[in-house]
């Protein structure tokens, strides 16, 4: 590379983020870039000259293992929604002159959906002002809902830790005793799509029976259907564990955390910020069980959850940022890195680069037929799909006690 | 020894309990114990009479590792209060009965403060009626607030998991940007005691600022300082990380979560079940302040978390169940193991055992010098207390990307 580099991060951190970024430098360095640049809560605080040098930051090989493990964006995040080209010309005419000043050749956003809208609007605008920077993008959302790669960076990360988690609360569950039984219900994070939740059925194995129930927001939610079910399960077992999702819905399209509290804050995007699914059914199935209900939201925990990070999804994460910069520096523009599976068992993948015009804002869901018939659980080829995803450790490095990460002084 | 030993487990689960039960029952049988048997459920179970052999299922020295990285209570746990003897004189009867069935010679029972009652009243019976049974008593629980010991088994693990999850939790609210800025509340089990609470500082080190402010249920709460402080916070910071919990209270004695919402499960023992806290802050937050808020609760998650346990709270559990049994063995009655700290740096640690009645629900409290003067944080004290407990690790022994625990066929 003759000139330089800067990446961004954006939308909702994820265990695996940070191990993209570490990527990307890495890759950035070996390929002669001079200055690698992150951007300060992404373009929003690029637009505000917000950025660093990453030398100054990654001085050894040990803080690249060290910011491989660092959970949550290091470089800081945003929802920042650009305009479209022609609605405001200046914001881009800012960008390119800010790019320009810092010799910017190759420009890595690492992101989901929305972030590969930026991508997509900065590449075009480069093409058509004859601009020569690169505009690639790296997938990352716990979400996994990004279309054209079979999976994304992070999302096997947050299927190992509610596996892990649900687990732990199962033995929890089984070991109480109330005379009319116990129910927990587990609140899982995809608002649209149920790869998160569907993880939960990762705790069943010889050594445990599972969730009983699972409810992706792909399928719609029958409140007395689910009471039928879990009156039935409570005649057969003392605990009954059921994971759903934030995001379910009652056939006429009412979120089923709607029934029971409002629903107080839209992002930038017009996404609803949900939650209150798992406090309201609890209180529901108390009132028709008459049973001990606990809720329990794995909230932030999920996607932060570096501790408990897979491998292959640390060491793709890693991969899928070094692809990055090698297609920019390669001539590629308005691109998305992909991971292709070539085979499950053993698990064998790759890195592509996509159009990010087929990728933007385009939602992948779990396929109907990956859920069984009644809607309440996923099937074995979910299990499949995602069972490799979560193989492997990144030990912490722990000191005195409590695992080390990256830090940037704010 | 010559007869049989039983044991149980009784109270809230933490992921060092079976740990303790995997000690009592490798040095039964290094002692020469014919039988192990295990309580299904606690004295609750064994009045009717529900008990397993245990080498039916601990076969292995492999099964002995799976266990001490088993969360929740493998036999299965109860909230059962024994009468008070001259109350109801059948149970007793029935208790022996069995025992005698059985030719126990010792009684273990791991538990918290309300299991020591019941080892209290069984001791205090055999010796009344000349029963030879000894009852000895194991300590367990993640609240450490049990008289008499340094610490409870339980409690580090906890203590640990809450140190590293909040870490995750502030490295996740400093990557956000919000232009009001955004608190999060991390509410933490410990009715009465804040020893889990103040565990939260365990985050603060050369990577990280740890939590910005830190209440404990001795301290009484004020909402009017709270929003002073916040307000104050979020003029230096955009990110701002409390831990507050669960059991914090007004002046006027008043649990904070009953400003918000009901208190709806008082347990056998007439303690109210709290929850809540977290979410009625954060909705003060943010009218009080205008800006983004989120609770978040560490729930079932802190006291099951076996993934993350500390390597010392779990060979101290070990230890302290085969202390017990040899107790028992060598004629202990109605005592309790203990954990004795000789010296903080290098942490120095070893068993006695004392009077259980010395013990039996007398909840031991942070003292009030281990706060600050303002009590919004705990000082150095506790920490160099709280340390020496979360060190190590136990790796998990991971079949298929997932944790695998010791199984019991329910």
């Amino acid at each position: 590379m003759k000139g330089n580099v800067i990446v961004g991060q954006s939308g909702g951190p994820t265990a695996a983020i940070n191990s993209s970024l570490a990527g990307v430098y890495r890759t950035a360095k070996d390929r002669g870039a001079k200055k690698v640049y992150g951007m300060l809560h992404g373009i929003q605080g690029l637009l505000q000259e917000r950025y660093i040098d990453l030398s100054e930051h990654i001085k050894t090989d040990l803080d690249i293992e060290l910011l491989k493990r660092t959970p949550a964006a290091y470089l800081g995040s945003c929802r920042y929604k650009l305009p479209e080209i022609h609605q405001n010309k200046d914001v881009y005419e800012k960008i390119f002159e800010i790019l320009e000043k810092l010799d910017i050749e190759a420009f890595i956003y690492i992101g989901g959906n929305d972030s590969m809208d930026t991508i997509k609007k900065l590449s075009d605008y480069a093409i058509v002002t004859g601009k020569r920077t690169k505009f690639v993008g790296c997938p990352k959302t716990i979400d996994n809902d990004l279309a054209l790669t079979d999976h994304t960076p992070g999302y096997g990360s947050a299927a190992k830790y509610i596996g892990t988690s649900v687990k732990e609360i199962i033995r929890d569950g089984f070991c109480l005793e109330y005379s009319n039984g116990v129910v927990t219900i587990v609140e899982i994070m995809g608002r649209n799509a149920g790869w998160l939740t569907g993880a939960a059925a990762l705790a069943k194995g010889e050594d445990c029976p599972g969730p009983d129930l699972i409810y992706l927001p792909e399928i719609p939610f029958d409140l007395d259907d689910f009471s039928k079910r879990i009156k039935e399960l409570l005649k057969k077992k003392g605990s009954v564990v059921v994971a759903v999702s934030e995001g379910i819905k009652l056939k006429d399209g009412r979120y089923v955390c709607e029934l029971g509290s409002s629903v107080d804050f839209v992002d930038a995007f017009g996404h609803k910020q949900l939650s209150g699914t798992a406090s309201y059914l609890a209180s529901f199935v108390a009132g028709e069980c008459g049973c001990k209900t606990r809720s329990i939201e794995l909230s932030t925990l999920q996607r932060a959850a570096s501790h408990c990070a897979s491998r292959v999804d640390i060491l793709e994460a890693f991969q899928v940022g070094g692809a990055a910069v090698k297609a920019a520096d390669e001539g590629d523009s308005g691109m998305m890195v992909v991971i292709e599976r070539f085979s499950d068992d053993p698990y064998q993948s790759g890195t592509a680069v996509k159009d990010v015009h087929k990728i933007a804002n385009d939602e992948r869901v779990v396929p109907r037929s990956w859920v069984n018939k009644e809607g309440t659980y996923v099937t074995d080829d979910f299990i499949t799909y995602v069972r490799p995803l979560i193989q492997g450790d990144v030990a912490p490095i722990m000191v005195d006690g409590i695992p080390r990460h990256l830090f940037r002084p704010y």
